[in-house]
């Protein structure tokens, strides 16, 4: 069932990638075939990249252009990404990737709403920029595709953690390098990308995320300027990547010794006495922090 | 329920606010009071950000410095938060920044975690651009101040959203305009925004979304751009900030009349048949993507 939910991640974050080159980069269909074509030559090279590409070379038979462009923009769904999602809530496992698609499928389904919004909002000035943007279309492609890589690894991640969580709770004791093999046998997730993942925990069967593996850390680290580049660009052109913005907020928050969750528990201490650890000395405090504040007040 | 799933968005989208104006911006505690004293004369004057304020005052009684900074940054939960995204899930709503809030306790859970990783990715160069970032203060409290207001909007119209869909359910004709009076009482929740939740439903009962309400969808359009430079400046930073990219990627997927979800409906019906619909001719349709392209490349 998380395989379903990885999915989803995956292929919501090639319709990011498609979003981006169409609605910045002003790519076509045609340029769109190659750059897919291309991709699935690489690191990206796996079964829905590669049917991607096959979509924007097939012509419409019932009119003019290109078949991808008459597809209305509604997603279906089985249920399967709304029960990957539904257990790792329950499970306390962060997967944002998985959550953003199940979300941007939802959101699909609102066509009529949003077309109705569009009129308000289009109205009122927002994507004026969009037509104003200068970009370098060889720059973005290749922005694009380090983004899209990044936002999997971090996709994956969750997926693979949220599997480690259910088998733990169920003491099924699954080997997640091994479960990366047998996906790599025909499943829709199939791609070379799975060997990575495998490797990784051939090397440390323990291994807390896929982000902190030597091989992955590594490639994080020389993608992570292009893909701040492309989130920053849809950001500031108005065009949503909700999968790649919320792979990027895990990155950023999985990585940081210091959040803000500091302030978030001593609200909670403050409001409804819930207490807070320290950062110097053990144990549980609470602190009487209105009555401080109002004596200070004073 | 859905109100702590609610609490729990305002929550992280102040911690956000903070973060970045604390780890970008440089201000000192005593500047992030008088900020947040500040705001709550305004839009934002709410419970959680007078006791926001407050917090920021507090000298810690067991050493230098003040409490804040000392509060370890681990955020507990007690399930509420958590059966608000599952509901959201249930019932085919969106609910990103409520669904980011809850991550983030996740995540914030994980500090041994996050310590590892922060060497793994510091000795490899990430955030090496924070302390080279230029900053006008003025110009960043203002801009945060926007971020946080508009992100609060998509927050809220993701809750209500979610108890209509509940109470339709349910048969419990549920009033939105009155719920928002009656947290306007005494939760935590508390804040003058919720008189303007009221108008809008006052307005039209049926309103789809608080987003499209005249009122608040000016007050988007002149937040958006300040709201993106935040953004923006929080991704290239390498700060996360989860509540505020998912409420603008949740802003920029509800107001787009074209999503990129042709595509992966096109990979559905590619890869299993799921039939699409066109923007064009009513019905329900199915093409041999496979045999289509197969047949182009001989």
């Amino acid at each position: 069932m998380v395989h379903n939910g990885i999915e989803y991640g995956d292929m919501q974050l090639i319709a990011e990638a498609y979003d981006v080159l169409k609605s910045v980069g002003k790519l076509s269909n045609e340029e769109l075939k190659d750059v897919f074509t291309e991709w699935n030559k690489g690191e990206l090279l796996s079964f829905l990249v590669e049917i991607t590409a096959d979509i924007f070379g097939i012509k419409d038979d019932k009119g003019e252009g290109h078949l991808v462009d008459k597809v209305l923009d509604k997603t279906g769904m089985k249920g399967t990404g709304k029960w990957t999602v539904q257990q790792a809530a329950d499970l306390s496992i962060a997967a944002p990737t998985i959550a953003a698609s199940l979300d941007s499928r939802f959101l699909s389904g609102l066509k009529e709403e949003r077309v109705i919004a569009a009129k308000v909002f289009n109205a009122g000035g927002v994507e004026d920029s969009l037509s104003n943007q200068v970009v370098d279309k060889k720059k973005l492609i290749d922005d694009v595709r380090q983004a899209l890589y990044a936002s999997k690894i971090c996709s994956y991640a969750q997926g693979m953690n949220l599997i480690r969580a259910k088998s733990e709770e169920k003491g099924w004791d699954l080997k997640l390098g091994e479960l990366a093999r047998i996906w790599k046998g025909g499943c829709i997730i199939r791609a070379i990308f799975l060997d990575r993942i495998k490797k990784a925990y051939d090397r440390d069967a323990n291994l807390a995320n896929l982000l902190i593996d030597p091989e992955f850390s590594k490639e994080m680290i020389e993608r992570q300027s292009a893909w701040r580049r492309v989130v920053c660009l849809a950001v500031s052109s108005g065009i949503s990547t909700p999968g790649m913005s919320s792979s990027l907020a895990y990155f950023d928050s999985y990585r940081r010794d210091r959040l803000p969750a500091n302030l978030v528990q001593a609200q909670r201490d403050y409001f409804g006495a819930h207490t807070y650890e320290r950062v110097d000395i053990p144990g549980s405090y609470h602190t009487e922090w209105f009555k401080l504040a109002k004596h200070s007040k004073i």
